[in-house]
């Protein structure tokens, strides 16, 4: 196994070969904060992603959705500060001249830019600012880039969050058995870099990621993985079940570690799928972390469901309850709560045979309160990390789903956002 | 029109002819605070209702579920402090107990006798303590004691709710034309007493209502009216999509007015429902207002959906977004969060044909933010009610939810909420 396993190395986007990021400050946040992140790499690479799927999208999303359609991609643009959404013809307009520009700057074919936007919602993009940084920005392009890109890229995030992985490739099944010794066998980088904003962002839980990896895979391949790593990593995280209109996740492959491509099928693409969940993961729960006025990391497991749907409902039910959010933030072990909310979700469920355990200890089974001493119950608190568990007796069906407490300080940070 | 008109009268749950009501304190929540209602109908009266659908439902709840099919009962004993939910056979043998000393008590069928709870969740009940206190509860029964019955019910609600309507029945459609006099006309009454508190209650959400009529009516018209005023009333409140294992709203009609019975198809059908639907409109908001830590009752009416399902969709993510409730909190008209609550509700819509406004002022249209002075926009907040208005542009139906916004206020209520 050793071969299939990953470890953690630094660089975040940057760490994979052939990549350069860069993060300035071009005036569109105040103070002079790094907002705007540009990612490139050497060479033209593919790429995957995943786009919010709310209906009134940002521009810069409906410009990402015909690249990702065609899968090739060099660049990604990214400026925190302004979301440019609802903006109308005069966003798109402002996005594809973000693109223009971005293109223009690195003398790369504009087909190949993505961009990506987050902050505030309906108000104009100040492009003009954007356009005079952007010369200041490819200049500084640099392969140890990725700390200044993944600062650029954060709202009321208060920490960056950036992570990478290296991994040796298993050779193709048809070449196992044969001579070649280990030393022979490819190692491969997975980067990214991510912000979320707590809980869930000022513009409605606005969450980038931007994934680089210099493994050489097709592009079935490449989406394959990154939507299994996605449905375990950023699609468990909670939020409040509602999208915001600039999510965005994205996965640049640029080949430049020239292993034999990894296809559907090769057991390479299942350990490239592993590394590039646990950098996917790593990403996720560092957004759920770092919410707004977060003290707990709140890891939500349903098991024992009649299907994966009904898991799902219940996690989620579960998780963006206020009442079991409060109930975190206050230390206090009420599980009433988590089973109201378990009632409430509609899953299916045996009600004789639901058992609820918070941090390890049984607190409801067999249709009523199980004996258990408060004080230990209380003592899961002082972790910074809760789990509740719950079994719904239906079924073998299971789901994980992680989110923060709700504490004061979100309402402060929500409540006095100013527009 | 004047015959058909209701208005408000004093007098709650016993405005109605012949209801007695009282309220005392059992010990099951501290402080001597009153914690033990009764509303007993001096005959037997119809009863319609409708429970959590939880399926995790309380003892009590479990218990109504058979009344109700039957649709005949006098008496309702309810409690606050203890929801008596996930408390498996004693749960049951204790809400059993309940009903058979309340019947006993009153010397009535204990067919006839509802229960009700609301509170933690997964403690014993107190029973013996509710038992000792039914004699007092019994002997003080009169026909003011709505207040009285209203304060018991309460947990966290700041405010009394209860009120009441006298409206005149028109005559069946058969007698129109005839010489009769208006003064021949029944005048009929409907009141109620409801708890809520809040946005949402410390056990998720508990709602109470309970309503009396001195209306002859039928069961199915009694369960048509009810229905119907519920959709547009309890049902339109937002809490958070979840029900509590304890909702419970129940309508005794008693027939003490001795009007011709009201049938389906009736004229005077159409007057009970309106009507009814004032008093539960009037109980609904008044839960809203009190909302936990609450400062504004917020308004949200969706216009112009592909469906009525689309519009309930739309407005009640709107009306359970954090963001959106936060907005308001701290009075700051970022309708950004309103844009993205509606684009991520999975409601149908047209981006170029979606119109926003906060209290009356246009904020989005055609597809982009439209000219306003942001000063007017932010007096709206100095109001106590604030209204946000979305027009879809995908159809004809509308729907209309109430809520209230998130304060830190809430947090410390529901963090600090003892088990």
């Amino acid at each position: 196994m050793t071969s299939t396993a990953w470890h953690v190395i630094s660089g975040g986007v940057t760490a994979p070969h052939g990549y350069d990021a860069h993060g300035v400050g071009a005036g569109i946040k105040l103070r002079g904060r790094r907002d705007l992140a540009l990612i490139v790499s050497r060479e033209p690479a593919l790429v995957a992603g995943t786009l919010t799927t709310n209906k009134l999208a940002a521009a810069p999303i409906q410009l990402c959705r015909p690249i990702l359609k065609r899968g090739k991609a060099q660049a990604i643009i990214a400026n925190s500060g302004n979301a440019n959404a609802c903006t109308g013809p005069q966003g798109l307009h402002d996005a594809r001249t973000m693109i223009h520009e971005t293109a223009r700057a690195l003398r790369i074919d504009p087909h190949l830019v993505l961009v990506a936007s987050t902050g505030v919602i309906g108000r104009p993009m100040p492009t003009r600012r954007i356009v005079a940084a952007l010369p200041e920005l490819a200049a500084g392009l640099n392969p140890r880039g990725s700390r200044a890109a993944a600062e650029a890229i954060l709202t009321t995030d208060l920490v960056v969050k950036e992570t990478a992985v290296e991994f040796a490739v298993p050779r193709p099944a048809r070449c196992q058995g044969s001579a070649l010794a280990p030393a022979t066998r490819k190692v491969l980088r997975i980067g990214g870099i991510a912000k979320g904003s707590g809980m869930i962002n000022p513009t409605m839980a606005t969450m980038f990621a931007f994934l680089t990896t210099d493994a050489a895979i097709t592009l079935p391949a490449l989406r394959m993985a990154l939507r299994q790593a996605v449905a375990h990593s950023f699609n468990a995280i909670t939020v409040d079940g509602e999208m915001s209109t600039n999510d965005i996740v994205l996965l640049l492959a640029n080949g430049a570690a020239r292993n034999r491509p990894i296809q559907a099928g090769d057991s390479a693409l299942a350990a490239f799928t592993r590394a590039l969940t646990h950098v996917c993961e790593t990403l996720a729960t560092a957004i759920v972390r770092d919410g707004e006025g977060a003290g707990h990391l709140v890891t939500v497991e349903v098991r024992g469901a009649a299907s994966a749907h009904d898991a799902q409902k219940a996690a989620r039910t579960i998780a963006n309850s206020l009442l079991v959010k409060t109930m975190v933030a206050g230390r206090d072990p009420n599980w009433g709560r988590v089973a109201a909310a378990v009632g409430a979700s509609g899953a299916h469920l045996h009600p004789g045979r639901v058992a609820i355990t918070l941090g390890g200890l049984t607190v409801f089974q067999h249709g009523q309160p199980a004996r258990v001493n408060p004080l230990h119950l209380k003592r899961m608190f002082e972790h910074p990390e809760v789990l509740i568990s719950v079994h719904l007796g239906a079924g073998v069906s299971h789901a994980r789903v992680w989110t923060c407490d709700l504490t004061e300080g979100y309402i402060r940070i929500n409540a006095k956002y100013t527009t």
